[in-house]
């Protein structure tokens, strides 16, 4: 049992919160951000700075440029990242590309590691990941997924509609989780410029942090010839785990970053404005609202790291990382609303950054599964080890 | 004891309602509406649409048309007019209007209530109510107000910052809170278009739903005539309370209702929407949230009512509206932030009206006192009744 | 809407006031209090109290010699009784008599009114009410229900386990749920020293403020003459709900008075104590419990009176029984912990009442239908209303 | 960074588990259980049991027998020694001895090791610290000190009340904190047989874990030779808080095994018994609450973990042990409050050891400083580190 950090992960955290500070929180300002993300110029122009600095894409495998951080590190390094909301933009370790990394590097051909993971290391291109379906389709419940994959010669053809993915507009690659004709769940890959894809709309949402934002993408008859086939036929949710169990976890990371920015900006606050004879922090009310965000912080920091390491060991992780997902989703949520409140009329307008980590941190509770399934499957591990159902049905 | 409404009450909440419903509602998706609120233009569309109702200023005076409210019949009809974010525009029941009406109808002068009141109570104006002002200025503690009011011959001339200044762009008239030579606090009357007033920012804020948004005020050299002076030199903040413990029920009321809103979407939602084999409100983790949302809109709405009727009576109702602030901002809150959830995808992105009544509702827990503020005055009360601070030296 | 109290509420209000504080609270310290009750001298010691001051059994029938009192007004005069442990007992008032008088008086046939009813509401005997069952039967599931009453000639003969009976030992009388050979519920009523009945156990319980506490019963082969029938055979579990709605509503008003006797007993405290450098209740950080307090308090009032209304309209009130048994029971408990936490070391010895509040009102959270299966029935109508499950299913 | 016990540790915990499942589980019925804790002989056959066992006094220093223990590894041990309310007791590792044990080894001379700390150490004699008082004195605020030692020849007399002393009847020996004339704190050490201290009475109290209860404690006149004084004189404060930051932290440890075996009796209830057609756990409702209990105790072990290695590094840990001392009173509160609710009749009776687990508890987060002086504690570290005061009060 040890919370030390090894002196090149430490070299590396502080590396990383200099680029944050001096060369990525001075564009918070700039222009070129959209109620829909950063515009492609400027997340280029960061992802730049980030491959100058030896920062971009640190959780990429190595032999492709990145520096293949464990996942103990990853949760060091990408709490830094966290700090701004363009942070993880610059550094190539957003959702859904960071997700889609990993779920590549894991399954890929060699071929299609050359042709599809290679650019995403590289910061070249961007991907999305095209799972959810809107009613009465996949949403919260994979298994509702309505898209057809129909094998027709050496192709498949997809048609259905998908919702709520993130990155799509200006991607070049595509993720698509879609049903052969025996109900068997399966991925493939796709240019996001290949006819039969068209995205419908950009949807209105409450974050602006994702470059590309979030939208809807009709599948007319895309055609997908089989070596695109991303891993086994059938496999796609168990796929989906892979992806999703560290995706979330590396969401807990970078959110835990933003949380401690809000933070660190109410505190700075409470420590310099006064009202009524003190500051502002001096009043217990406000003290305690900051003691209560230093305990979130702290708590859901040492979930992330145990579920972190945990993954280290070679686990699948699975109970850990629904439990951290939870926690962190909702501790983090906290911090910000209580550094919203200690901040007042400049906590829910642009006078500080909080309004708008306020604004992109709140889907974190339902996207990744939501609380209320995360707690649901908690809770049937926790009886499954109590008692098998059978037990209990006598 | 008695929960009842009169006969009269129940028409004027269902006529209220079938207008909210017919006329106000198929606005929502107007163009017409900017980050800073609707536009002017389509501000008067919908407040002539109440003028044909006959819902204009339901709480104004009935000798300048308006209906002349009880705070329990208000409680109710602006509850109503809450369900939609435009429904307080059209009815011009919204803040700053609706209780800077309220103060003027209290305080002015027969000739201010004619040049002044009138056009706000006809619906013909805004207006805007200029007291918060930045760092180290009066913020939740307004006695360190620091814009100043000279006597100059027969005019004062006022300089000073102000910022917050709700519906300033576009307004006819403001409400000055300024300090005297002395150090006493008066308010002033002036018409917008002045010189010496000057609008000089827009802020960005997370709610959208105040016409004319949130502004920087200065003021330079503005002269206002002795006439203008609202009330009794000197007395500032009692006014200032007089407008605020009904002006913070009115949030109450409002805000109740957009929060109705809110719990009917996403209890329509949860009542169609399927996962997991069955209805999403069938889960008992969505369900309980239901109930809670019913719990908290029920608990919210008695407790609006209850200092309504102390209101009613007469009273100042100090210590009932701080404790209405608090609890109904609250309950409310965690109603919208629960409908939010259930809703899942849908309650972050425009697909519903959720996420902008989320955006809009943020921030009642932070103006006309925050919690903090009203939870500390709510305590002293109670230990002043307790044992005088004198005993309790001993 | 009026939440004024008549003069002859307040006078009664006023009277039953000074009878807790004048007559009842220097009781709390008499040592014939035990782990499982008062004793029965010192509960008849006490009725013979209420009965001079012409306050026992308020709202036992009149022609009985109650005092016939609506929903309101026992919300205000239970309140009262509440603010002592001994008060409801004093009163005759008390789980479970409280609701078996409701009961009889509701279905009762004239000959049973007179044999059990009017000796209980004279408080010359006690009763109690055997439903709940140990696993596999009856719990918070009632259909569960597993005693069984077989006809046999004129009577029925009774066998099963019945567990948590209140106040068994020392009852008089036994209303008893059983399901008769088709399955249906039945109530029967039965003496006490019946041969059949048997306590098997007095169970240790966190309460201690019930007479007789809560017995294990063993009914084995109990004969009941059919004349002892309590109301129409298989009527059982809808007399059940007439029983619960409104004792469950009962229960809200004595532990609100219990709760507002903790808050007072801590406010007194915050308001003399000091400690780093001035009182206790001047620091933010208690002065937030103390109006968390007032607020919890006021909202369990309004939701109390408003069901209470509800029910002297004559209506069932289910809906809104269920959600003030929830929002109550939970907000005095939210009340008596922070008393205790306030209280610190006084708030978890016996050097105040506060402990013993504390430990009685647990349970109050689970009896008569916990929160979950309020909140899981309150959810049930919500959805109800809002699409029929047949819409859902498509 | 690493969450891996070594396979030493691994057995201590294994050997420990077993020690408590099999040898102390089963005296949890034993009827030498008094309201105020474990009769004495009790304590001394269980302590006789974990001394053949070799696992008496496992944090005390390993010269007078004892095995010690890191921080880390007490953490592992002790949350298996509170699995069961004696554990602790038969460990020799409750408070107030454990601490005791920790302060006299750290500061004791050689020759009061020899006399004192010894037979603590070696489970033959308990202790007792002396240092709160009744108001006016010291409570929360240690600095309100009112009782007196007085220098005399070669001895310092010593008068004042102590109350909520745990453990004094009984003990061999006690620590008592008084003010020299010139008002500096200094620990003593006595004998618990001197003349002049005297056992007012013993306190009702809400737990019964601890041996000998608390007690009010008369010091008048009591005698203490100059070589009995503990430590230097003037220190007391300081060596209160190298005998608090551990101290508070073992309690965390303590605590966090009882409240695992609260969730366990409720997951295993859960898994078992049935309602309304299916297993509890199978309701989401109460689902719900087992997952938020696993959380809460993962959160809790962590927090715990961490700051024992704060300590093992030889850091005083005072932010650290503030921030768990907070976090886990509350987590461990929440899941036996929960485990409760779930056994709903049996976790408020002695059907489970629950109820008991929930009496016990409850004072944890009032004792070793309540969370409101933690809380407040921490927010004034934040805003030191922020800024300092001078600069905020510009």
């Amino acid at each position: 049992m040890d919370f030390s950090l090894s002196p090149e992960l430490q070299a590396l955290q502080e590396k990383t919160r200099r680029f944050i500070a001096e060369v990525v929180i001075p564009y918070e300002d700039d222009p070129r951000q959209t109620p829909h993300g950063p515009a492609e110029a400027l997340r280029d122009e960061l992802v730049a700075h980030a491959r100058a600095a030896g920062l971009l894409t640190p959780h990429g495998p190595r032999e492709l440029g990145g520096l293949g951080l464990s996942h103990r590190a990853k949760a060091v390094v990408f709490e830094e990242a966290g700090y701004s909301p363009l942070g993880p933009v610059a550094m190539n370790i957003h959702a859904p590309d960071e997700g889609n990394i990993h779920l590549l590097d894991a399954i890929a051909t060699p071929a299609q590691r050359e042709r599809w993971l290679r650019p995403l290391v590289e910061g070249h291109a961007r991907s999305c990941f095209a799972m959810t379906e809107p009613a009465p389709g996949a949403g919260s419940d994979p298994t509702m997924l309505t898209t057809t994959a129909t094998r027709d010669g050496d192709d498949y053809v997809i048609h259905g509609t998908k919702w709520f993915i993130t990155g799509a507009v200006g991607a070049r690659v595509a993720i698509i989780m879609a049903k052969l004709e025996d109900g068997a769940a399966t991925m493939f890959l796709s240019d996001m410029d290949a006819p039969g894809i068209r995205v419908e709309r950009t949807m209105d949402a409450l974050d602006a942090c994702f470059t590309g934002g979030h939208s809807v993408l009709r599948l007319e008859g895309l055609r997908v010839p089989a070596e695109n086939v991303l891993g086994a036929l059938g496999e796609g949710f168990r796929y989906a785990q892979v992806r999703l169990a560290p995706a979330r976890l590396t969401h807990c990371m970078r959110w835990l970053g933003a949380a401690r920015r809000a933070h660190d900006t109410a505190l700075a606050y409470a420590a310099r404005r006064r009202a009524f004879g003190k500051r502002l922090g001096e009043h217990e009310g406000v003290g305690f609202m900051l003691a209560d965000n230093a305990m979130d912080l702290h708590a859901a920091r040492l979930s992330t790291w145990h579920t972190a390491w945990v993954l280290d060991q070679g686990q699948r992780g699975k109970h850990e990382s629904s439990m951290s997902k939870v926690a962190v989703s909702e501790a983090v949520w906290r911090v910000v609303d209580r550094s919203v409140q200690i901040l007042g009329g400049q906590g829910v307008t642009g006078e500080t950054i909080v309004m708008r980590i306020f604004k992109d941190i709140r889907a974190f509770r339902i996207y990744d599964g939501p609380s209320e399934v995360h707690r649901w499957s908690v809770a049937r591990r926790l009886l499954r080890r109590a008692a098998p159902p059978e037990e209990g049905a006598s």
